[in-house]
């Protein structure tokens, strides 16, 4: 591999540094692999680019259309990943362990672009919660929304996973139609700046909406504003430095950190050696000590065994972490690569060096190279404390590396107070077959943990494994793991959006969230509203149905046809008993057939589909000799593509005194 | 009034400093009205009780068991409220302003207890979004969910509303399960230490659930976990010095701040002199200036109108503030009490003096008092400037009192831009009949804004108004107003909560969560589930319906009797050239009748009624010659009271192949 020249991308051009560039080296043969460097830039000077260029143009774009750009960037990364997987061995990572980093970083993006289209709007602004009556009559309202900020997001990223680190935190803030200035880390930014190079290839990110700086950010952040979000991976002594910036409380600056977590893992009470539970928990230890040479935010570092159990977790942890093949990861059968460089390696021998002082090693050498040469290799290192509570070591120092310590729990209580002395932690797993446990363990550690795996015999073949954050669900943790959360869906597109209380009429904020809300017009037309085509149909539109009267008759036969017989509807005396009504009702179901009957228009047209319902609620009983009468209309819509579209209608029903005696969201698949 | 000793609430007891105490004089007459000071408090051990004895008590209880506290809470208050009016006015503050801060805060716990009722499980753990599949088969499962914090919640409040601003904090807190240690400002805090008195004489909290500081915090801050929340309402400066304490970033202790804010009011360039609106503008303004003395976070410091009717805007305001009745709050016709303090006068002479050196002081007088005596009394003072990007202060300086600056606006884009100006606000106020303007501005100004109010001559009438934060809306703002977000009924209890992501199978999360979730075992039983009570169902409980064929037959009858022809249903050709369809189909409604008419048990028993339908969606059409039979689950329950409760059933619809034609979420109302 030859050595690379990195250049920072900024204001939409890849520029050089203008000196002080440092060398990077390969983590497998110690070989100069890349330079890197940021002097000359104007970090002001990409803010302003970044908050005039790129923020105007990704908060013009809806939702949906963010979506597809993400989409389109994943796609290029899948399309190119092989240039990808040939400069991460150089990183110390296997084949395996590029694939998170590389596919999982797209898969990250894909995720995202299909939750964006599935449960965000095909709008601008987001609507949180339900709308809040605020006014006796119904004039003024309250109704959440959330809209993009209008800064950057700078994100500072480990060196551990350069691709899928850099693609977590880009999916939610591009999709929140935010623009982002990356910052990777040092020993691996080779990888990261040409996945950076393969989605600005791609062609498909407007100006500034992306900017890369491959060194010190300068002075970027004393320019930060109320409107920046500053997203940091790495170790809590950095966090720390960087969140007592005087920048960052004087403006609330947003600052998110994922930092130092010592993730545990706990073997049940009833998990001795023998159960398939007991199995799994070595087999997991064991995978996390050695998946990235344990350089893994989330990898286990305190396992957690009954006292009765723990010499048996030690044999068989032993024996597993014996089998692992360790060399340069080009290598066919080697199971385990080198730690990012030199300065790691060095790093994680004085961690274990503390931990030795209060824990012994039962298992590896961490003093010697299993492979010779420059490599930064190191064994996998076990080791076991029989004095968890009286070592405060095992608790507090985060070896980033093949390294894990194995201590005993006197009971279940006992257990969740050694998981909770991690003092926060992004990822808990425990192995169990009993829900009792489970549960006692989500109440009494919960609060303390940011993902918490319950893994038994029923759910391990399926499982993701203890180790990987979800782009689906949060990744972060509380207190020592820094507080923050990324990710979870949409849960991570709101952390680049602001939440904002609306209050007003009805019909003003209707106009605003492109939704009708209760309260707001409906104005009828001529035509009834299945005759037109999505981009036909306003946001109100209403048809208003003729009058039926429902008779006794109605309630026997749809009985009788249904097999529906419930005695509020056939038996007068026992009605009556009931709290609820004054005598025989109709049937909900017979009030929905009958109000489909009213405002369905049977004609071929634009509505394809009655694909479902929400929302229903009966809020007064209809009796014999009531009549009942329908407005039907156009709550929201939203084009999926060429061929379809939903539409969401409100629906209310009346009786003669015009009491509402049902409301529902009633949805259609129809064309566009 | 004589002078009170103010006592502290520490450990369940009242106790006095061992000295320092400091002198809290009327804002009225000067006089010495109480003594106060916290010297020889054990902050620690204060902390410790709060964390060993009131969260473990708390936490026993569910959503609902605290929710019934808080609305015990609130009628104590309620219920001793002259008490507390009386000791209003030393503050000030007339009975109108004090209705807002005492009747205002019981409204406040009266809201959290019903959101708690109706919106959070009576359970321990809150779920958070659906269920996300994470694997093939489904027994690898992903669950996010909130649990209690196992630390305290430390109050800091502001002087301004020494009962609304303490309960605000409160209701969430407590719904939480969460401990406080509440500090008032000194220059109120025999109101809030009154209010303590009556909460803890109600004899509803548990003990360790609420302690009183009535002076400094001494070392408190140094003791503080991950597991611990600071919820401050002050000053930027305090904010910032508070953040800053080394504790907060190193265990990640979640701050939570309410600092200044130069809240914006903007007259539309529609609503010119004539229009209801600019009437409403006046108004509102003007109310703004007087109501509290001004002295509210929320009170509009900066109201802009189009530069053609700037001098309509002061004319028509000067005019109201001249209307004001200044004096001593207790005297029949004054409308404007004083500021808190002589300490307040002076900060804001001083701040207005700032503000005069590049804005012109058009109403009122600050240096002369307009009531004879020792209190602190101040006329409202109305600024002026014509040139608003000229001048930083208007924008930057605070003056926490009847002060208000008037300036004009070019266009829509600079009135937004001023807004904004105002680098992070609560609350913004625009008086508007266009929709379009309406909807710009929230979407130029909405990530600027913690709440925006967009009123006209439809909702003013109901209008809550510009300053006044609502329990069920969020209160808080980015930037200078602190970043924070207070109430927002449940987004508010969550400020107290952990959320983790919990992964397993189906089974496990559901018996943690007591929910009912896809996957989860469905055991079915002798008896119906009609026949059970509440309290007998258990979670998964099924019942599983016998098959039914539906004919064509039914398709017609159904059709012909609900008056639903739609050509899906009735018209081959038509139905074959649906893209969803391969020919006729039945009803959904149809679907739905006939499902409740193989699953419901007709005679009388705990089930009451069908209330409601959430989350239909049709997955398979069902062809006529299709049968179909139906699962009928337990999902959730919860009891309301002695006379009813919820049960909230998992139907699935299926077809003679076993796909799902059908699923949606059934609701009943039942007997306990």
């Amino acid at each position: 591999m030859k050595t690379i020249n990195l250049l920072n991308y900024a204001h939409d051009n890849w520029v050089g540094a203008s000196g002080g560039l440092a060398e990077v080296h390969s983590a497998v043969t110690g070989d100069v692999v890349a330079l890197t460097g940021s002097d000359g830039l104007d970090f002001k000077a990409m803010l302003d680019h970044a908050r005039n260029v790129g923020s105007p143009a990704l908060r013009k774009m809806t939702f949906h259309e963010r979506a597809w750009m993400l989409k389109d960037l994943a796609n290029a990364i899948m399309a190119r990943k092989e240039e990808l997987y040939e400069l991460n061995y150089a990183t110390g990572a296997t084949r395996t362990d590029g694939w998170i980093d590389i596919e999982g970083g797209a898969g990250t993006l894909f995720s995202f672009s299909s939750k964006g289209r599935r449960e965000l709007p095909n709008q601008r602004i987001l609507i949180d919660g339900q709308m809040e009556p605020l006014s006796k009559t119904g004039s003024f309202v309250g109704q959440h929304v959330w809209t993009s900020l209008q800064g950057v997001a700078v994100h500072i990223n480990a060196f551990n996973f350069p691709v899928w680190g850099m693609l977590e935190k880009l999916g939610p803030t591009l999709l929140a139609g935010v623009p982002a200035i990356v910052k990777p880390a040092s020993a691996s930014g080779y990888l990261a700046e040409h996945a950076v190079r393969i989605m600005i290839e791609a062609n498909v990110l407007p100006a500034g909406a992306l900017q890369l700086i491959m060194g010190g950010v300068g002075d970027l952040l004393d320019h930060l504003t109320l409107q920046d979000v500053v997203s940091f991976t790495g170790s809590a002594q950095t966090a720390m430095k960087l969140q007592s910036h005087p920048v960052i409380a004087r403006e609330s600056v947003r600052f998110i950190a994922e930092r130092d977590s010592l993730n545990a893992s706990i073997l049940g009470p009833d998990a001795g050696p023998g159960t398939p539970e007991f199995d799994l928990f070595i087999k997991e230890v064991a995978r996390e000590m050695t998946v990235k040479a344990g350089q893994k935010c989330t990898a286990i570092r305190r396992a957690m065994a009954p006292a009765a159990h723990l010499d048996a977790v030690q044999e068989a942890l032993s024996a597993r972490l014996a089998k692992a093949v360790i060399g340069d990861p080009r290598q066919e059968g080697v199971t385990m690569g080198a730690l990012a460089s030199q300065a790691q390696l060095k790093s994680v021998r004085e961690a274990v060096a503390t931990l030795a002082k209060s824990a012994r090693i039962v298992s590896g050498d961490p003093e010697t190279s299993p492979v010779s040469g420059n490599g930064a290799f190191m064994s996998p290192i076990l080791l076991r404390s029989d004095d968890p509570w009286g070592s405060a070591a095992i608790h507090d120092v985060e070896a980033f590396g093949p390294v894990s310590t194995i201590m005993p729990y006197r009971d279940l209580d006992d257990a969740i107070a050694l998981a909770n002395r991690g003092m926060g932690s992004l990822a808990l797993s425990l192995f169990t077959f009993d829900q009792k446990v489970a549960e006692e363990f989500v109440l009494g550690a919960g609060a303390f943990h940011g993902r918490m795996v319950i893994l038994d015999r029923t759910s391990a073949r399926e499982s993701t494994g203890h180790g990987s954050p979800l782009p689906v669900l949060v990744h972060g943790g509380p207190g020592r793991a820094g507080g923050g959360e990324e990710m979870g869906g949409v849960r991570g597109v709101t952390h680049y959006m602001q939440r904002t209380a609306l209050q007003g009429s009805p019909t003003v904020l209707s106009s605003i969230v492109k939704q009708w809300l209760p309260g707001a017009p409906k104005p009828e037309g001529e035509i009834h509203p299945f005759r037109k085509r999505i981009s036909e149909l306003e946001v109100g539109y209403t048809f208003a149905t003729e009058s039926r009267t429902v008779s006794l008759e109605d309630i026997e036969i749809f009985a009788h046809f249904t097999g529906d017989t419930f005695y509020a509807h056939m038996d007068e005396e026992a009605a009556k008993a009931n709290p609820i009504f004054d005598g025989r009702v109709a049937h909900g179901y017979l009030i929905l057939s009958f109000a489909a009957g009213l405002f369905v228009d049977p004609a071929p047209g634009p509505v394809l589909a009655n694909t479902g319902l929400e929302n229903l609620r009966f809020q007064t009983p209809l009796y014999p000799g009531d009549s009942m009468r329908v407005t039907l209309t156009v709550k929201s819509k939203s084009v999926r593509n060429e061929e379809m579209g939903e539409v969401r209608w409100a629906v209310y029903v009346y009786n003669q005194k015009d009491e509402v005696v049902a409301s529902y969201d009633l949805l259609t698949m129809n064309v566009p």
